[in-house]
């Protein structure tokens, strides 16, 4: 025999129990973005490069997987070109097209490509994979799925307070309990303004996050290290030290960035946010499971977002951020169409499949794919099912017939096999009495019905 | 402002009501299939070239997108390589991956991967794009969904039958009237032989197609043309000239074909398909309203297929065949696992969408995104309206505010653009009597009522 087939390393093949699982998650996400009124778009598989290059940084130019070419790939390419080896110059001249690396840039060029065609504010949502030349490892693929909604167009916070909402409504529905941390890229800077760091604000909040694990002490140790002058990491500790309810972290940064004007009106930002989450989450069914917090150290993003910053983390599993998201002020300037603003979230489908199964949260159905089997005795029998069979489809029952007259035994394993919860018997005297015999098989118990009684047991 | 991006040529954006439409379609036929107890699995879209390459004949090596290895990719190839130009043989030295150009390659590679995880028979379904660096031209494009179902793992022709009654069962959902032609490539071999002419059947099947447009005459001409000697075609006038019903037609053949034993073999196939299926389609609704056809000259995919070939055509509108499918022994052979016999279908989204399109059948739902647009008055009105929406929405309606607090006549726009059926809107006197207007966009019928009469209102 042959070599064994394989596919390329960092990507997956699912199969059908996975694909189901899968599409609870997407299926769930998907609903949830329709209720709040997003629209779905999909963009192809491959862009220009010319859209693609230039947007990831340096690092993630590399990372973009590259189409070479059709037809002769070399025309026009100076045979001293290959002389330096495979550069990223050469890779651009053999190839103009390449995968799409996130949701974001295609949609940014979707906005302005079709913007005579739209209305905003534009509301989408758009759930496709994405490919990245990344080195594989756990949990990372080269291969994976984004579920992303964005609004653009529209300033207003009520954008960020549906987003949460919507992320709370996903959450509760999967049955995973969430926090979700908030933060405002403009109480960040207004932070680094108050202490004459604006360059610093990343090394800051990575030391400041490590106050629990190391203590104050070792964080103001670290700042002092990271060349933060003694005064700055003096200006620093309420903020280092914050703590309390959403509404005394409040109270604290107001005082604290009194003197900033930025660094209050991302406060008020945050405030807005915080209060009208509250207001319509109270007004709610009580299910809603989500805690919202400020959270100063998030900094997700920071040279993208402009305003409010969000990340979800499971609360029982541990396991890195499960949803993000943030404001933008200038997504569709790279393609010159400035003064866009718009606010998304993107949830991590491959993160939330681990932590349903870790927590095993898949509701039963899920995973019940047929619910009845037709055995298969010969020709005459099953002739003699198919009728039924058509029946119990009609009635909205995911059914098969055995297709071979093979030994009962394995048709039983088959059903075994494939979890099929209910077989449907026909032999000689059930064909004489028009009736089918049924068995659980969960129970093992069986019962001789009419094909009416059949279908309204296997609704039940 | 800087050129308007674009994407590559051949390849589409879906805006959300084609995306509406789309799924719609996909949808459809995902229910259909998991309703016939088949289930869902998806493969990589890129997968090794060696999976891809001699697959699909020279011409299709040369269609496959290929992906430029990452990193230093000219590495190990020796500099004279470059001196021929941009040959197929050096894309295989800097590519190790191509996109799918299929489902049914993946597929196979799939089935024999997993061989020791697979429960036989497999029934699996797949719909995923697939990618084809051909000349893009109306109606054909260079990444494009296909929509497959294949049954591995079993012989029996009850797997044909219901293939039938997936294709019957998915346009009567569609409302799409059509004609499902079916033919067996033993007939073709039995005729073959009859004559004497095993290489010539494809030329015959092509002479015979056009009796309707040129007449016999024109035909034996061109058989004569094609080489086939005067008593070969002379024995092929009973075929030439077929007409009648199904068994009309099956019993010409079986005297036609009285000595070829594969022949008959064939005939006895197609019989039992289209037995079965009037018996089972008889006892299901009346609504069922594709006729089964057996149809000589149909020949696709013949180097392929082993047993029964099946097409459908649309019976209102003139377009090439949107769905087709046939069996074949030797899938997995290719991989190295011989013997596994399998049959499948593949239904043609695009070809689907513009029928779908010229007949208008598309569902009233499946336009309506959301359902009822909150008009935004400012701060406090829109807090008002907040707990309304939620509600809306925890009953299921698809709902939004609109999130500025813009110009009445914008909001007004925006629901028309949108084509968002209903309005709620609370002012200074609806709040004081803690209620909405609630305006009919439509006949433009304003009410004013209660959250629960809302809600009542819109789910009539």
């Amino acid at each position: 025999m042959a070599q064994k087939p394989s596919i390329p390393k960092g990507t997956r093949d699912f199969g059908p129990s996975e694909m189901a699982r899968r599409n609870y998650i997407f299926d769930t996400i998907r609903s949830v973005y329709a209720l709040y009124g997003f629209r779905q778009i999909e963009t192809p598989a491959m862009e220009n490069l010319t859209t693609l290059m230039g947007k990831y940084g340096e690092e993630g130019d590399k990372l973009l997987f590259k189409i070479l070419d059709s037809g002769d790939f070399l025309r026009g390419i100076d045979a001293s070109a290959f002389a330096e080896g495979g550069t990223p110059k050469l890779a651009a001249q053999l190839c103009e097209k390449g995968l799409r690396y996130d949701l974001t840039v295609p949609f940014a060029r979707y906005v302005v490509q079709h913007r005579e065609e739209l209305t905003l504010p534009f509301r989408r949502f758009q759930i496709q994979p994405v490919w990245r030349a990344d080195r594989p490892q756990k949990g990372r693929y080269r291969e994976f799925y984004q579920c992303d909604a964005d609004v653009v167009g529209s300033d207003s916070l009520l954008n960020e307070v549906e987003l949460m909402q919507i992320v709370d409504e996903v959450f509760r529905r999967f049955g995973i309990r969430v926090c979700i941390k908030i933060n405002n890229r403009k109480i960040l800077t207004g932070i680094a303004e108050m202490i004459g760091q604006a360059d610093k604000i990343v090394d800051i909040t990575v030391a400041i996050d490590k106050l629990d694990k190391i203590g104050l002490d070792n964080v103001n140790a670290e700042l002092a290290e990271d060349g933060i002058p003694a005064d700055a990491i003096e200006k620093l500790q309420p903020i280092i030290k914050l703590s309390g309810t959403n509404a005394e972290k409040i109270a604290t940064m107001r005082e604290v960035l009194k003197d900033s004007e930025i660094g209050l009106k991302g406060i008020d930002e945050v405030e807005f946010v915080l209060n009208q989450f509250a207001l319509v989450t109270a007004s709610s069914q009580p299910g809603s499971a989500s805690s919202l917090e400020l959270e100063l150290t998030l900094a997700r993003g920071l040279n993208y977002y402009t305003g409010c910053i969000f990340e979800v983390k499971a609360l029982d599993v541990e396991i890195g951020s499960i949803t993000g998201g943030g404001r933008y002020d200038n997504l569709t300037g790279i393609f010159g169409m400035p003064g866009l603003s718009g606010v998304g979230i993107s949830f991590g489908a491959d993160r939330i499949y681990d932590v349903l199964n870790q927590l095993d949260l898949y509701p039963k159905e899920v995973s019940t794919a047929t619910q009845l089997l037709f055995v298969n005795f010969g020709e005459a029998e099953a002739a003699y099912a198919l009728p039924a069979l058509a029946a119990s489809r009609r009635a909205g029952i995911r059914a098969e017939i055995y297709p071979d007259a093979a030994k009962m035994k394995k048709q039983m394993q088959y059903a075994n096999a494939r979890e099929i919860p209910f077989v449907a018997l026909a032999g000689e005297s059930e064909m004489a009495a028009g009736k089918f015999t049924l068995k659980d098989m969960q129970t093992g118990e069986q019962k001789l019905v009419t094909v009416e009684e059949l279908i309204a047991q296997i609704e039940q």
